[in-house]
């Protein structure tokens, strides 16, 4: 890819994409929550080529329409999230430090082995709210830290 | 200024920005209408620093913060539009034929010289209602139209 390609899409996600991770309450996972992050992109439905002419260069992820009519370009796995950072971190102005974040997650994850990993982790992830000027401001560390509690793993 | 900041810029305006001409009434003006054309570069107040940087490269245009809490970067005045053409013409992927489309406004605008010439100027302008798919489509040369008959213009 042009390095004018990338500088293209950071300016594009700058504007236009969000970067963050749900932590989604899940039993079926060892500690009770499936971590997922996700790098999206947005537009109208009239201007979703530009999102095609992205996911072209990428070459990760999938397009979806929504109901609204909006369209969503989402990368939601490892290997796809890791090209989308390593091609726009250089160029991003506003989003650097969510994907910095982003990519330690994405290597910490890899490492948890016990519920005191999995704290850590969940507190990673609270970083998101601030850094994304999120209004709820959920705090997703307290939540975690109950549950491993209940099912003694802290 | 570099590719990357240009192909930056163009990602940017591609996502947020806009790209227009307004057709003001305007009695002080030989055919009763202001020709304002625009680019304008939209963010929340709290991202605003992204436009500030932008500002920084083109070195044109003012920033102004809404009500609402929306700041605004606009380019109105003919060499700052001319500069954001040329920097963001070859990168833009959805916006070119804008890009373009205000590129020769401004150069047939300098070259008017009676109603009919006005007529074509304001058809131009029209363009815009589609390519930028408004919902108002306000047909400007209509307008335009009964305004230079009543003044004997055409």
């Amino acid at each position: 890819m042009k390095e004018t390609e990338k500088a293209f899409i950071a300016g594009f996600l700058d504007a236009d994409g969000s970067v963050y991770v749900r932590l989604k309450p899940n039993k079926s996972y060892r500690f009770d929550f499936q971590v997922a992050p996700y790098i999206v992109f947005f537009q109208k439905e009239e201007k979703a080529k530009v999102l095609a002419y992205i996911k072209n260069l990428l070459k990760v992820g999938y397009l979806r329409t929504r109901k609204d009519g909006v369209v969503e370009y989402t990368i939601g796995d490892v290997d796809g999230l890791k090209k989308v950072i390593k091609t726009t971190i250089l160029y991003s102005v506003l989003k650097k430090e969510q994907l910095q974040l982003i990519d330690q997650i994405l290597s910490f994850k890899k490492k948890i082995r016990n519920g005191k990993d999995f704290l850590k982790l969940a507190k990673m992830i609270d970083q998101f709210e601030i850094l994304n000027y999120s209004k709820k401001r959920t705090i997703n560390s307290q939540e975690v830290e109950v549950a491993l509690k209940r099912k003694k793993l802290l």
